[in-house]
């Protein structure tokens, strides 16, 4: 447990003021917290967490770690420069439970932009906010069989899905619209940190305005939807363009991404903080719209190698949720040929298969059996 | 157990066998059928069925079934004739439990061609028999974002998924080719039966004229895709669409489909026979298919709403996919917009809210206390 | 002559500032370009004017104008309220004959926005200006089979032509792209008033603020022209579609327009201040554009029924160019549903019918014989 | 004369046949025919021809012969094997004036299938015989932008124009539809014997079932047309097809063409038999839509570098007609990327420059001067 308390970023924060005699926490509390009903120590000492032996865990998360390490293949995007500088040997994987338990291999500390990885998550908050049904009267619910920038409208005249980008510019005219862009701004960071534990979360300006010079597609996207009668949520077309550029340029890593995951995994409930972030309803919401739109046009075969809800960005990330158990990030910048990481994708598919996490394996219940 | 004796396909009819005294089959072979350690019998006594109140399940479905029954909405399809002379006011359901329980409701003696319902069949035969790799040589994984009978074929110019017209029409091309129709076709008539616990599956010539005469966008669908290098898996075009409209106008009932349905909710293992028709490795890449198209364009807000792996057929029924638990099927001949009977929308969508059937909602594994 | 001399506008002008005495013209030279050699009067004199007729050319126009005033047919466009508040009975009609000859019926002397007219003569003058490969380098030469503000680009990544909205607007891009937007619209604006003869060219504010603001179709066309790597003249995306609209809303009238026609029709050279606005080899490859491309997707029927090159504008005008022969301009609000002027789609097509106009008869000789 | 009497096809039989004493054909007949009002021997007396130096005028196509046969570019077309057997070095030009001139340079005599050149042809013939509009019930009027066996239809679900495939397809489904194919074969070779001044029209047997082989994207084509409503002239798709493939195969040379050509140049009425084969207006039609759409997605180009109805094939020809003045035949083999002759498109862009006969020249009268 001593690992545990090191490694727990919460604990980890309340151990070291306690030492420190600089808080006020009632040792009361503290023990509440260590050990009411449905503590992790509890839950270790009854067997009932949901990865019941975490060291064989993360001995076998180890071991697929070296085997993807070799691969070499894929590359860096470009379309960026910024993005270009990204060292194709960067490689770094962080898992936490839903039981709060973390573990981290390689680059898990280096930062990147979040990219496509912020479209659930601005989406999850948008329905939060303003209601399932306001956000989909801009947004369609189905896949879109194209590529993430494709110049297309579904017969609704609306993008098919919040995670093709066209559809997740709509969210970004609409969260939030009557605020200004700053207020905005500090609005999804501060949410993004609670799903995230509380860590922090930066921003990287080279990559923002990079993205603002290289945005033409963007622009045309977002023009496109507002020449249709009732196109687009928002009056200032500029305004919601700034905003997704700027969402897509905050800085995270696989910790935080990680911990972000792991709230999805835990019903909307942060593992670490306890804080409530999203309702249930708005949590299956979410993770349906990862599982069929999350991969890009490669949804639908990973659907059947991985079978989990996952989305993927264009600076190397992939962060996956196993329902009911575990956030995972994984980062390295080389993509495939579908824009997904290559060595992400690698790994991804030996941890579903491992475990038996594909959806419809954890369906047939025999998800326990392998990981006893 | 009266009743269940009467209504199991298999059990009545080997129960006759026995009282008519023309079978040899001895006593303890009985027995052990009854009594093994995985038996109904057993089972219902240890409370280990999948559904553990049978009698109160039934007793929602009837619920639930009259309150939809007043839906008058949506039309019945006309594209063919023989289509639009059915009664708007028929409808039925059927369910069979994983553990071999039946029951039934309305009109699911009725017999109606099972249309677009035979491709993830067709599909899953396909890969047993050929192989998953061989299959998708001519056949996508994605989702299409468009109509059934869209007219776009991927980025390697095949069809999108073997749920779309032109997927199907390919996998008739490839299945068995080696053959003449006629084996071909008794080889699908016969398995379909297998899966159906060993019901008898007919077939409606008037639909199968029909469907040749008003086949002209599924005969420009196959030449369009042949007429890409190596993008058709037979020579023969003409003789894959002749297949491809003769397993179109099979016809079937409730109760057929939802044996059917049952054998895959059942890892591929008939529940009242216990044949293995589909290694577990199919059926999930089958449900796979069918979670993300089988609904047509509805198929994104179909996991939202229902969330399980389903099919639609245009004559109006529906079946679905309750892994480890049950096979669904309903009819009911009026369709919505989408191409979706009315009624059994309409219906899949209580069950699934009444039971937490959403795949999302089960693997937060609420799903249990729903039933108990 | 005492008609032709009140009616001819720079001749009108000038007897005026000599009448006034108020300009220092030699007599001797009003005289020789009354009677130089290829004045109207002598080549009246000896029948050698391309209408041959003028008294009984104008007494058919006047009948063709009564039949055509009786339609009713077609709706004001109404996508800026200010084009909405046009008068659906305004009817007007100019002509001018290459040797100058002038001659208008009904309202020729309202002003309406010039809107898709500007778009061939921008063409002619960036053409002029910048050559002819310079300019193709980002606008094709095809028609595009599809509706003007079609969201395509050719298989260069190009628009397929200066007539389309995205070819407009990338020309607007190039065109004096160095200099300020002030100075692009007064050379703009300074020289389609020398291709009409020296008459006033207006602008409509209120028009030009609609346009920008309806303008999103046009903004998503500019960026995704812009996000194909050299697929745009201009890096200011924003200042080209400033200028497109600007030019959208120059204000004109028919007699303005007829005489820019009849610049074209006379080799480029007006036909009443004998200026050279236009080398002949553009004056062709835009008469060839607006023979092919000008009529919006009507343009192949109009040239089987007019056969002439025509230019289309949405505020109701069109404008055409018999070569060698004569400008005409009509203008009338209602369009019909390809968004041609309907008055002035039936005029014109009565027009080529009566006077055998249609390009391919002209090329078969047999045009002579009606004017006489 | 000798020369002429020597190459004019039907003078040189019918001399033949007198001098065999095997026909009676009065003396005075021949000498009317040859002696009369309009014929080519008073006309050259008079300088009315419309080649009026044809001496001059043969030299200077010898000169561009002579450059263009070295341009080595462009490749022979492949996909359909008999077509690759061709030589790439065969070059071969025909022209035939209104006045029944004759003169050829190369491989004229060669038969090479006529393939897209039937396009306008049958075109003709169908307006002829079935009317205009009733034609364009099946078939549009506008270029489609598209390459020539583009998957597309127009918004009323019809082919963009008869030069496409589709629309040919469908021109070949309404001509004569209720005759048997042997029938309607005989009828469209009769009549292109006709225009062709009644010489001999071949067939390639090797290339009709290559075309039939190869021919899956025209049966997509087909069917998908037919899918529409009302979309199909006939109810006997497969019946459509082979008549299209049939006049594909048709085998004819330079000089037939020619003939052809000059038939559609004189306004429908052969020059050397007198016979007339069109209507006027029908013969303005066709070559209305060949300006527009005849050579592929290279229409808009050629219209402003030739600037002359003309229609290409993937055998390698091109025939273009000077209205009122010359029918024109090219052959040679290696196809330009737009899969037009490459030394076609090099003589005809020469050619038209030498004389001035792009449309917009002749219109502009400048084109007299030239060749005098």
């Amino acid at each position: 447990m001593g690992l545990f308390l090191n490694r727990h970023p919460l604990l980890k924060q309340q151990v070291k003021t306690l030492a420190n005699g600089v808080a006020d926490i009632p040792w009361k509390n503290f023990f509440d917290m260590m050990l009411g009903d449905e503590t992790i120590l509890v839950k270790a000492l009854f067997n009932k967490l949901a990865i019941p032996n975490w060291k064989r865990f993360c001995e076998t998360l180890t071991t697929i770690f070296e085997q993807v390490k070799d691969n070499k293949g894929g590359a860096v995007a470009t379309y960026i420069p910024e993005l270009g500088c990204a060292d194709p040997d960067w490689f770094g994987i962080s898992v936490v439970s839903v039981d709060g338990q973390y573990f981290s291999l390689g680059d898990s500390g280096i930062e990147y932009p979040i990219e496509s990885c912020m479209k659930p998550i601005l989406y999850s908050m948008a329905i939060e906010d303003h209601g399932y049904d306001y956000v989909h009267k801009y947004v369609g619910k189905e896949p879109s069989g194209r590529i993430f920038n494709a110049f297309t409208l579904n017969d609704d005249n609306l993008p098919h899905n919040a995670c093709i980008n066209a559809g997740a510019i709509a969210v970004s005219g609409l969260f939030h619209k009557e605020d200004p862009n700053s207020a905005r701004f500090k609005e999804f960071t501060r949410r993004l940190s609670d799903l995230g534990g509380g860590m922090k979360v930066g921003f990287n300006q080279t990559v923002y305005l990079s993205e603002k010079e290289t945005g033409n597609r963007n622009h045309a996207l977002a023009y496109f939807m507002a020449s249709h009668p009732e196109g687009f949520p928002s009056v200032n077309i500029e305004n919601a363009l700034d905003y997704y550029f700027q969402l897509c340029s905050v800085d995270v890593n696989t910790d935080l991404m990680a911990y972000v995951a792991s709230t999805y995994a835990n019903y909307g409930v942060c593992p670490t903080t306890g804080a409530k972030c999203l309702s249930f309803e708005n949590v299956k919401r979410t993770l349906q719209l990862m599982f069929s739109c999350g991969m890009y046009d490669y949804s639908g075969e990973w659907a059947c190698t991985v079978g989990l809800p996952s989305k993927s960005g264009v600076s190397g990330e992939i962060f996956l949720v196993v329902p009911d158990s575990l956030g995972v990030c994984i980062y390295s910048p080389p993509l495939d040929k579908h824009g997904n990481s290559e060595r992400g994708r690698d790994f991804a598919t030996r941890l579903a298969a491992e475990f038996g996490w594909n959806i419809f394996d954890i369906l047939f219940q025999q998800y326990d059996k392998k990981l006893l």
